[in-house]
């Protein structure tokens, strides 16, 4: 079910539009999780029935889904999975059971958070628990609040969100003009998405936008997911090369940018895609307010030098040298520099928080700022400052 | 002969190493020019054989040969082959052959101004000469000038940038970092390229250099074009993403930024590739020195305004949601982006004077600015501010 070669020659296994989110138990067979499979998309839209929380181990593995609110809610659903797998078994066989699946979804992505935060809630849940429906029960319902929380964290910050959005519509009285880079979207959650939330929620309002979607070489999230989100939702956009988005900014066509991050300080240093931190500048230099929106989970409060104490991964050069795409019917990965030639390819950067107006979280805007950060998360104050990074030499 | 398919399939014609300029007579043939086919680089390396200006007319037309100082010489070449076929006629009946073959050549690439003025410069040159053996020698003779005037233009911009890179190597003791970005290489000249020039006379002098090279979407004549032009060359470089300028410059690994430039207004805006503009921003965001080296032929004293007077071609959306590489021995256009959605796809973009810290000519390097600028070419001013764009309403 999850092996790639298979995949690309399914149907759609509903038969009918796309889903409105990530990931969802099959309201006609409770026993089936289903997640879009997003290795394909936006070429071929299609679906993976997940029945053994051995399976998800596989989705999460093999990136059948990705993003970070996605996988954490996604292990939710595993482990209700494992736990439909005990429902004959006493409390005892049940934890230990319970345990080998936790385990076995934590090594699928070692480096997601949310995975194992997911993964060590429902343990707690279940543990004990001697009666095996109401185990299920306990873990099924654990696995929809995961999600929902995701939901209403994300929905939260599109409302935050709709209000800058709203602000200068009010004052222009035209369509707000709003870039993006990478995929911040649902797909990366598992509805509205974090940067992509505000300008859902706009639409929904009926506040015109449109969205400049940067295509975001080398992996092309923004071509494929982001633009693909937004087009099917019927939100106007227009995808550029992610040289473009000067020249757009310099010519006064944005109104503001929108971005995710993978980690922002408690100082407001934003990590996120690379390419992120040429988007912050220009606007800046161009009088463009700038926003990343995020979770508080993604709040760092033991760092506060995000460009010296963020690590950045670099990935391999083959993404570079080298663009995937559909041809004739299927995807291929054509070489498009010249050979012999190596790349270096570093996944993130840092926009220090001199160029970042604001940051959009569940529980409102926030200058990018230690202070402001403080005053709307102030159970993070007693974490402040206690990185583990090393220390200059 | 110019057929892109059967030139798909062709081996080299040389059956050696590629050639060190991009159009020459051929010494075991006077009658045939030959030129790199550049729509396979970095792919394949292959050569055209040209014996009549009709076939230059499509080789041009083509774009087997691109880039402007390229196009005026094969040009001037172009010529010489429709002197040598009216080695047989009078001054009359010459003077309307080549005026025929003139035209024909200038109709390829209408807005190529260096294709108009070596036709011109050729038929004035040529024209009542009454032996057709003088005719043919004196078009071979300024067809092999205009080349040479091209390359003597490059090699003193290579010199003056030169010296740059010579000072910064001097301060600091170590490889200099130089960032490009698109192809202002040699394949747009006949030999040593603008922007790179000051790289190969670096090489050229033992000076170690290594360049970062933008892929340069949506074309990507970086990754293709510049990167196999400094890999012959045994240049040290890496390929890199657009979006990873900024990070570069950012944590220090960048020493000076040299890019080409296809117009410069007088007071020092530069017009260049999509994406010139970011790369100059951010340099100047992080104290790293941005230069652009051009010919004083694109200098354009009527204009001052860049952003506001250069009209920005505005190219196909296909270029954007696809990437053309090679795969399985065949170069193909995957599509990369969602389907259904449309791009914009800006050529080039102004990057205004105040980000420039310098104007590498053939005459020395120059501050981006109008006096300096007049200053080293005095014979401009008469010209200046006659900017026949259209005014602001």
């Amino acid at each position: 079910m999850t092996d790639p070669s298979a995949l690309a020659e399914t149907v759609s296994l509903t038969g009918s539009a796309p889903a409105d989110r990530t990931v969802w138990i099959d309201p006609t067979d409770r026993g089936t999780v289903r997640c879009i499979d997003q290795r394909l998309l936006p070429f071929e839209y299609d679906e993976v029935a997940v029945t053994t929380s051995t399976q998800m181990r596989d989705v999460i593995a093999d990136m059948v889904i990705r993003g970070a609110g996605c996988i954490g809610v996604s292990a939710g659903y595993g482990m209700y999975l494992a736990a439909l797998a005990t429902s004959g078994l006493g409390a005892a066989e049940a934890d230990a059971a319970l345990a080998a699946a936790g385990a076995e979804l934590e090594a699928s992505r070692p480096t997601a958070v949310n995975l194992s935060w997911a993964v060590q809630r429902q343990l707690s849940a279940l543990r004990g628990i001697e009666d095996g429906g109401a185990r299920v029960e306990a873990a099924r319902l654990l696995a929809e609040t995961i999600a929902d929380e995701d939901i209403a964290m994300c929905a939260a910050i599109g409302q935050h969100g709709l209000s800058l959005i709203e602000e200068i519509h009010a004052r222009t009285g035209r369509p707000v003009r709003i870039m993006t880079h990478c995929n911040a979207g649902w797909l990366a959650f598992v509805k509205h998405g974090t940067a992509t939330a505000p300008m859902y929620a706009a639409h929904t309002a009926g506040i015109p936008i449109h969205v400049y979607v940067s295509e975001t070489r080398p992996r092309n999230q923004g071509a494929r997911l982001t633009a693909w989100e937004l087009h099917q939702a019927g939100v106007p956009l227009t995808l550029i090369a992610d040289n473009a988005a000067g020249h757009l900014l310099q010519h006064g066509l944005v109104d503001l940018v929108i971005v995710g991050s993978d980690r922002t300080t408690i100082a407001g240093d934003v990590a996120n895609k690379i390419g992120t931190y040429m988007k912050a500048v220009l606007a800046k230099e161009n009088g463009v307010p700038f926003y990343a929106a995020l979770p508080s989970s993604t709040l760092d409060p033991t760092l506060r030098d995000g460009v010296d104490g963020i690590p950045i991964e670099e990935r391999g050069s083959h993404e570079v040298t080298a663009a995937t795409g559909f041809w004739n019917g299927e995807q291929v990965e054509v070489a498009t520099a010249a050979p012999g030639v190596s790349a270096a390819n570093f996944g993130f950067d840092v926009t220090p928080a001199r160029y970042v107006t604001g940051i959009i979280t569940e529980r409102g805007v926030s200058a990018a700022s230690e202070e402001a950060l403080l005053a709307l998360y102030p159970e993070l104050a007693g974490r402040v400052g206690q990185s583990t990074s090393p220390e200059p030499a």
